[in-house]
């Protein structure tokens, strides 16, 4: 017998991982959650269905979630990570001594309890003593925050079920108003090529642009989610991602797969439908 | 009933198209052709059941081989490419009308016969008329020759069947002695992704920096290529990518879609696995 694992990225488009061996399965209050091991990425965890995180590339979409922004300030002390049930997100986080407090914010407990037992590769970071885990709904959780954190992470599902309250313009606007002077927002800006990510794209850019002074979009291969071409947004208060200290970085001494000064830069350097699309 | 096209990027990963209307099949002395009509993907030619060209993201694949050559040095007059049987790499090519000469070496003349009947939109450029098709194999087209282009472009399939010869130390060599002083050659340089085509990213690049004195690397987004990673290879005998007239390019008028001197730049800035990679 074979068991193959398909997700749909258009009605027209399938990829499908082969699998060795179902490890968990569970209908939380808010999601389906299915843990597998497959032949080629590892162990994977999907959330109704969709791709969410699998050992083969996770460190892509965790270090370049993390590390842009860490760069840009690495004065941050205070952090606020919502969704990111899996842990990867906060075990980034973690390397960096100077951050003294991250508040992570996931609605559904279950996927947390699933990854703290089946995924160690991204849920070891969630026992660092610097961490608090909240469960709760994000969208309420920010909201009457003033000047509360430095960095704010939007480790987010796609903008359909748990996800969706998290690409509106009351939410963008709660962000803003929890962070401080030096604030950055990062989140999850889904991808430029199919047309159902595109729009979700559009729609979170132009929110956010009507609230932040700094908006910028930056790109990372994620082989493993729809067409491979994934984003995440940058907003801040003022800090412009490309003006970081390169050298200060590099003494941290963080190794990093996919991450570095130079793609740091070059993530920012964006195909021209993407920008075009952005300026629309 | 439903078709689907169906790729194996790896024995474990499978990526499905679904299929509106098969368009045209046939066995050639080197390899099987199919022409097919996709639903999310419009018209798609597999070679030997791999994916090589289609509606929605050619551009990407065609605009990246050919402008940070073109836009590197805007001087060359003569060109060759080899393989490139679908016409879109030539149909880039000839936007610049300092160009005066383009040789075109395939091995495989069916190829181009049904991409001119059935791929209008890479074929066109092949009509033009600074272009000469040669129907004959590429390794002995360039063996021999002296100074005699100032780019060539390797426009290959992957390094199994027809493509191999095109991997080796003896036609890289071939290609530095076909080159002039200002000379360029821009190769099909696999995905770093998966292992077996890691592997032959990393031998290509082994036996160009033996030979050329200036190698490079740069990443493009594609997403009906496995993994959605992939690379090309810039050598040259001198001129440095990162060195280009940005004005000059623009002052041309060529409207792309993905390249863009920005992205020309962001390209080169490679995940640090890639770098590792490249440089064991």
């Amino acid at each position: 017998m074979e068991m193959w694992y398909t997700e749909e990225h258009r009605k027209g488009v399938r990829w499908s991982l082969k699998v060795k061996e179902s490890v968990y399965t569970a209908q939380s209050e808010f999601q389906r959650i299915d843990i597998f091991d497959t032949c080629d990425f590892g162990r994977v965890m999907t959330l109704d269905g969709l791709m969410m995180v699998n050992e083969k590339d996770e460190f892509i979409y965790h270090e370049m979630i993390v590390h842009v922004a860490m760069a840009t300030n690495p004065a941050i002390k205070r952090v606020l990570v919502i969704g990111g049930g899996d842990g990867g997100t906060v075990r980034e986080l973690v390397r960096y001594p100077a951050i003294e407090k991250i508040d992570m914010v996931e609605i559904d407990e279950m996927v947390v309890t699933a990854a703290r037992e089946f995924l160690p590769y991204t849920s070891g970071g969630l026992e660092d003593e610097r961490v608090t885990l909240h469960f709760k709904d994000g969208i309420e959780f920010v909201r009457g925050l003033k000047g509360a954190y430095d960095l704010i992470l939007v480790d987010s599902t796609d903008p359909i079920g748990p996800g969706e309250g998290l690409f509106t313009h009351a939410f963008y606007t709660d962000c803003f108003e929890a962070l401080g002077d030096q604030g950055i927002l990062i989140n999850q800006k889904e991808s430029p090529f199919y047309e159902h990510t595109a729009r979700e794209m559009k729609r979170s850019h132009e929110k956010i642009i009507r609230i932040f002074p700094v908006v910028k979009t930056y790109q990372y291969h994620m082989p493993s989610y729809p067409s491979g071409h994934w984003l995440f947004g940058f907003a801040s208060k003022g800090l412009n991602p490309g003006e970081f200290d390169r050298e200060a970085w590099e003494a941290l001494g963080i190794a990093t797969r996919y991450y570095n000064p130079e793609i740091h830069k070059g993530a920012f350097m964006l195909p021209t439908y993407v920008e075009e699309m952005l300026s629309e």
